[in-house]
Parts: structure tokens; sequence; C-alpha cells
């Protein structure tokens, strides 16, 4: 294998593998970490891949470990990749009062055009382009690709998908930030990785995007109606009214009772890993 | 509710919920947290019980986070009670050293009879008498009660089932301490909570216990074959041979390429939740 993956964990699981690699991150200037699932069938051929954003403060290690996704991925024959959620390292500038909302664990997979942050925060190229690339280049994966994600990384899902048509067969997120331009977490991301102009912001937005999205691919959305970030950061009703105005096909459901954390997600992952499967493996 | 059981966390989970409380406990002399999963039948009338052990170092999180057993109890409508795996608090004596193994989250399921262990390691009582009277006293449950756990949690179940006959009607493990006598976490633990006398060992040693057994309830474990405490610490063979000389029914399986870690439980734990459902809803 390539000297630049070097494997720093491995783990049967579900009669398949899960792994997590470091490695040299052009995109953000330091060494990153991910996971893969591989599934039994790659054993045997290559398979698609559903890509997976965390939210703030997590790592690779969150999906892998509560979500419960390796049960339906087996069967299916899908490989997931988790990648971590910011660029790290001594020299990655964090938040000035090491906030959890803005810097290490909370890149918002945006490419940061003000400095200090410019210099590392690249995680839009890096999960779209180069991960992938990576991934395709040394795993038994083929091109298909489908992209999900939680919180901050459903509202990174939602516009990796809606800025590169043909490059993702399949898209979904549970409880993503809908609307970051009008939201304080994602004010203050916004903010500071691209400065004040807000037209620049518009472009990472996926209320907005999803009005120019090249192509339609189906949405599926699962929201905790007892989340506790609904009404002040998630504006979830932005993303129906905007996919409404928009006409792309759109199933966002309100989860009675459910909240914002993994036990709402492993509750539905299911039905996301079978969303994408049909895509993934049409 | 009773005075005696203050609500820490409440999640919504495969339609039922993930409840963490914490009580005072008579047995281990502190204050006490364990986590519940009540699965949908629960609202509608009482559910039989699996209690799970974890291992060392864990808290009643890791397996309500990891294992993934929320959506098969949910199924077939098993509650499901994780207790900590030690007493806890500034006045509970931990290991001079601070190892892992030992003292905190290293509780062993024994009461222990040494000072200054035995004023609050008393970790069987609690598991098997005070935690069941508990639950059954303030949640939708029935008194038919199963029992399983992980490595020394594994070691607990088993203990626990053999020194109970009538107690539990189903017992299983995961890469369970089995010869706890005989390796060096059993000797350090049992030597320091029980003191020098083996024969006072004896009595919490799995290996010893399955000929004496009161009953014989069909016993299923899960052992990871790569399991890096395998041939040290767990001892799986001196599991098989005294069950073949007790005659004791038990399917213990060497799963190839698997792990100690929760990757491989969360792979098995349906086969334990079909293991315990046939018997606790019979």
């Amino acid at each position: 294998m390539d000297a630049n993956l070097e494997l720093i964990a491995s783990n049967k699981s579900f009669g398949g593998w899960h792994k997590r690699y470091r490695h040299r991150s052009t995109a953000n200037g330091c060494d990153m970490v991910f996971a893969i699932y591989l599934p039994p069938a790659a054993e045997t051929g290559p398979v698609p891949v559903l890509y997976w954003l965390s939210g703030l403060t997590c790592t690779d290690e969150n999906f892998m470990q509560k979500a419960g996704a390796q049960r339906v991925a087996a069967e299916l024959g899908i490989a997931i990749v988790a990648p971590d959620t910011s660029p790290r390292g001594e020299d990655v500038p964090d938040d000035p009062e090491g906030a959890y909302d803005f810097g290490l664990g909370a890149g918002f997979y945006v490419n940061a055009t003000q400095a200090p942050y410019n210099r590392h925060y690249h995680m839009y190229d890096y999960v779209t382009k180069e991960l992938p690339a990576l991934v395709e280049a040394h795993f038994p994966v083929t091109d298909r690709r489908a992209i999900s994600g939680h919180s901050m990384g459903g509202h990174g899902a939602l516009i990796c998908a809606f800025r590169n048509p043909g490059r993702y067969v399949s898209v979904s997120a549970f409880s993503p930030i809908c609307a970051p331009m009008d939201c304080p977490w994602g004010q203050k991301a916004l903010g500071r990785y691209l400065g004040d102009n807000r037209e620049a912001w518009a472009q990472w937005d996926a209320s907005r995007l999803i009005g120019e999205a090249g192509e339609r691919l189906p949405l599926l959305v699962d929201q905790g109606s007892e989340d506790g970030f609904l009404e002040e950061q998630l504006l979830t009703h932005r993303l129906v009214d905007a996919a409404k105005a928009a006409d792309h096909p759109a199933t966002i459901r309100m989860q009675a009772g459910y909240d914002h954390s993994y036990y709402f997600i492993a509750s539905f992952i299911e039905d996301h890993l079978r969303h994408h499967g049909a895509a993934l493996l049409d």
C-alpha cells in the first residue's frame, strides 16, 4: 500500500473490516486520520462508497462506533468512509477561546479564505476530492459515491452534493444545519473562515444551493422533533421551504421524540443505507 | 418515581427509550449510575430484562452506545439494564497505582472481604439483588431475567448465573475471563478483594463453578480468535473443558478474525439477544 497510508487500527466487523489510516493531506497541509469500513463483498470485487461527514467535536470514530451502520453495509455490500471533522495538529489554529463550535473538530466542510485559517482549513476539497481519490486508488472500491452526515456533517453532505453534479449518486442527512447563514453556529464559522462578505457564504448554505443544484438527487433527511438545536441552529423548515420552492425531490421526516444523539442516528441509519444502496447498486 | 432514582439522561431509541439513572446503593455504600433500555412494548405491558455486565474501564454507557443492541431488543420486546462496573466516588478506594484492572471500573462482580475494599466493593450483591429489586419495583418489567456481559463482565454473567439457580432464565457471554484464578487479571483482583485463600476465589471462578451449577441453563459464548487477551487472560479453553467435564450444555464459538472490541460484540449481539429472547419470552 501507498507509503502515505499508515494503518493505525483494524477490527473485523460483521464479516468485513473497520480500518483507520493516517495520511498526509495536501488539501489541509497536515496529517489526517480517516476510517473505512470494507464489507465482505470487497474481498471479491470493488464496492461503491458512502462518505459519512460527522458533526461538531467528532472524529472518524463516532460514527463507526455508535451508528451501527456496518450490519446493513455488510449486507448490501457498501463501503463507508468517515473522515475527521477538521485539520489537526499543533500548527493548526483553533478557536482562540477553544470553543467546540469553531476550529479543531469544526471545519464546517468549507475552504477557508481568511487567515490564519486559510492555510489548513480546506475540508471541502479534502472530502470531495483528495480523500475520494486516495480511497479509490488504494481500496477495492468503485467510483460510485454517496454522501451523508450529521449536524455540521449533514450540512456538509448537502453542500457537497449540491455543488458537485455527477460526483455523487445519492445524498442524505441527519439533523443537518440547513441554513448556516442564518444560525449562530454557521454565522460564526462562515464569518471566520470566509470573511464578512455574505455573498461568499451563500455558496456554502444548503437552503440557498438547493435552488441551483445542477441535478436533482432525491434527498432523504431525518430530524428529531426533540432535538435541542432544532429551533436555533438547524432551521429544518428552511430546507423544507427551499426544496419546495425549487421543486427538488425531498423526503424530510420529523421523527417524533428523537434528539440530536447517535441514539437517534442508529434508529434510522438502516433507512439511509437502503436509500443510498438503491442508487449505489443500481 | 422513587426519590432514590434521579433521571440523568433520556434518549428515544428504536421507538423505545434509553435512560440513565443515579441512585443510592446500599450494597456498595455509594451513588451508582445505571442505564436501562425500555423497548416500545414496555408502554403496553411489562417486559423481561437482560442484564448486561461490562468489562474493565467501562461504565453503563459503553454497551448502550456501541453494541447496537436496541434494534433487536425493540423488535423482541426485551428491556436491557447496564450497571456500572464498580462503586464510584471520592471515598471509594481505587488501585493504589491507578491501574485500569483493579478498583474503579474493575469491581469484578464479587463481594470484597478485604479492607479497604470490603466497605464499598459489593458488586455481586448489587447486580444480582439490589439493582434487579430496584428495577422491578420502578419500571414496567417482569421478574424474568437473563444475563450477559463482556470480558470481566462475561465472567460476571457466568458466575451470577451459576451461583443463582432460578434467578435467571438465560445466560451468555462475550470474551469472558473464564478462569480468573489462573490469569493475571483475576489473580490480582481476587487476591486484593478476597485475600490469599484460594478456596475463597473458587467461588468466583466460572470454570470451577460450572461443575456445581444448580441448573443447566444453555450457555452461549462468543470469543474472537484474534483477541489479544485470549491466551493470557481469558483462557477460553478452560471453560470449554469444564463444560464438557460437567456435561453442561454450552455453545462456545471461536469467531475467526475478531478481536476484543465492541466491533466484535456488535457483530454478534443479535445472536445473543435471540438466544435470551427464546428463554425470556418462552
